[in-house]
């Protein structure tokens, strides 16, 4: 929270909760910590390595989660990407203050520089939005949303739907990854991906193919010198962050992953952290909003425990 | 816009419009360029330079409009802050992904090495929010919020407001400026200010001053590396980054001011531009959003125009 002395800074991360948001959040109010400490081992869900990006980055890692069930031709592309070590040795291009951060082949216009796609495809169905089916995870918002008739969260990953038309979609939140595109709907294949660094770009939802989020490492790619070209584009090749490679965590040994769990989004204890959220009742608010929006909700992420023995 | 080739990114530069969304939007079809080269001189104004702050980096300068009309006391005090020199040689000491970047006084908790405040008041009255009066420029949004009955804009800040209980505040938008605090309400006095470099932190609305907004140089604020403390404090501090000076426009030599020109919000030209992002339909967008949030709304700003001779 921004405060004057740093001695007192602690005290807020304290944010103690009022009674109840979600349907089924039924407990006294506690802060967002309470709420973690209690939660329990089925609270949380283990990234699924089959289902799981690491980009490599001199700096360290960035962890991303594929959204299977919203992007899948994509998150198979990207798969592929992965399995040819297509992103190896490219760099990231462009980024643009309080927009995207986004990588890619530099060459990628170039017709004999180009890097091959192996065995990638080049263009990809759309997969801007999807139907909604009884089978989706879906944890409803109770404050609604400027964009979307309804908005929440479906396997930690945030939504929007439009119930009428049938339509549920991955809204752009920070962290939020999608795949770039040229004008045509098809064009992107996930060769390029930007990042969400800034104020959610909403403008995009259902314009363009989400396919996950970043889990961890977001401050890598966040605070990277923004580029002076148009649209965030480095001017000079030297300004290009080198990619050093992007795996899938199936295919790195095991001991070279990065094992992380994240709360997961169906439960009454996101249902609780949600609220604790909504109201902050420490000693440094005043005004609790008595509100959240979808984009301010955090997921928590943690390494898993160690196992008591 | 995320795209996937380096030469096409211009063309999504393009923001075309669909009729009217603000009541005072009465013109055709455009995009924000269109909108933005159709202006005239009326539409923009000058940065007072009595109500300008210029944050000297060794990067370069951020330019901050102080938001005389909501934070009076808050602004007379950062005048006589800059007037003291208080900052010159401080740091920023905070930067938190997704939320602020903060500077001040390393040593402000230390009684023996804390810097003097000279003529600067200690505590000020809370100006978390104040009266809805006649005289004061609003430009309400078409959308709605989720956080606050209405939301627009007053002489280019953004603003949120609740008719019935007759107050109005400043909204925690990316590059709003604000006056970080301990627990006391009335412990805020300027000198360690925030800066939102994230998704809106709309739960501090109404819970803390903010005294203006960074109208140039965010880019210097928000890719600056992520401190590894407890809430984004750097933990060693050669990770600072000092201050060279903080200056009021109005006491620096002409020669070495920035003059800029903000965009009137109370301007038909403001409306045909909040329309022309709320529906974009260039060649790239498929689906415009046709709604726009509060702070997704881009708040132009320009060198002056050079006098024809």
């Amino acid at each position: 929270m921004p405060i004057a002395v740093r001695r007192l800074a602690l005290a807020l991360m304290l944010a103690p909760a009022c009674p109840l948001a979600l349907a089924q959040a039924t407990m006294p109010a506690r802060t967002m910590q309470q709420v973690l400490e209690a939660s329990k081992p089925g609270d949380w869900r283990a990234l699924d390595p089959r289902n799981t990006l690491y980009l490599d980055l001199a700096a360290g890692r960035v962890v991303i989660e594929l959204a299977e069930a919203y992007a899948p031709l994509h998150a198979a592309n990207l798969r592929t990407f992965a399995r040819e070590h297509y992103f190896d040795g490219l760099a990231i291009l462009r980024v643009q203050d309080n927009f995207v951060t986004q990588w890619g082949d530099p060459d990628a216009g170039e017709k004999d520089k180009a890097r091959d796609f192996g065995k990638a495809s080049r263009t990809l169905a759309p997969e801007f939005e999807r139907g909604i089916t009884k089978d989706l995870a879906f944890t409803r918002l109770p404050d609604g949303d400027v964009y979307a008739p309804e908005v929440g969260f479906s396997d930690g990953m945030p939504v929007a739907r439009d119930p009428k038309a049938g339509k549920t979609w991955l809204a752009h939140c920070y962290g939020m990854v999608g795949a770039g595109r040229d004008n045509g709907a098809d064009t992107g294949s996930g060769a390029e991906l930007y990042v969400v660094i800034g104020q959610e770009p909403r403008q995009l939802d259902r314009n363009i193919a989400l396919v996950g989020r970043v889990v961890q490492g977001m401050e890598l790619l966040a605070s990277l010198p923004r580029g002076t070209g148009p649209l965030g584009f480095y001017e000079d090749a030297g300004q290009r962050l080198p990619i050093t490679s992007v795996r899938l965590a199936a295919e790195v040994p095991e001991a070279e992953r990065t094992p992380l769990e994240v709360l997961r989004t169906d439960t009454p204890t996101f249902a609780a952290l949600v609220e604790s959220r909504r109201n902050r009742r420490d000693d440094w608010y005043k005004v609790p909003a008595g509100k959240i929006g979808l984009c301010n909700v955090p997921l928590p992420v943690r390494k898993p425990p160690v196992p008591a023995h």
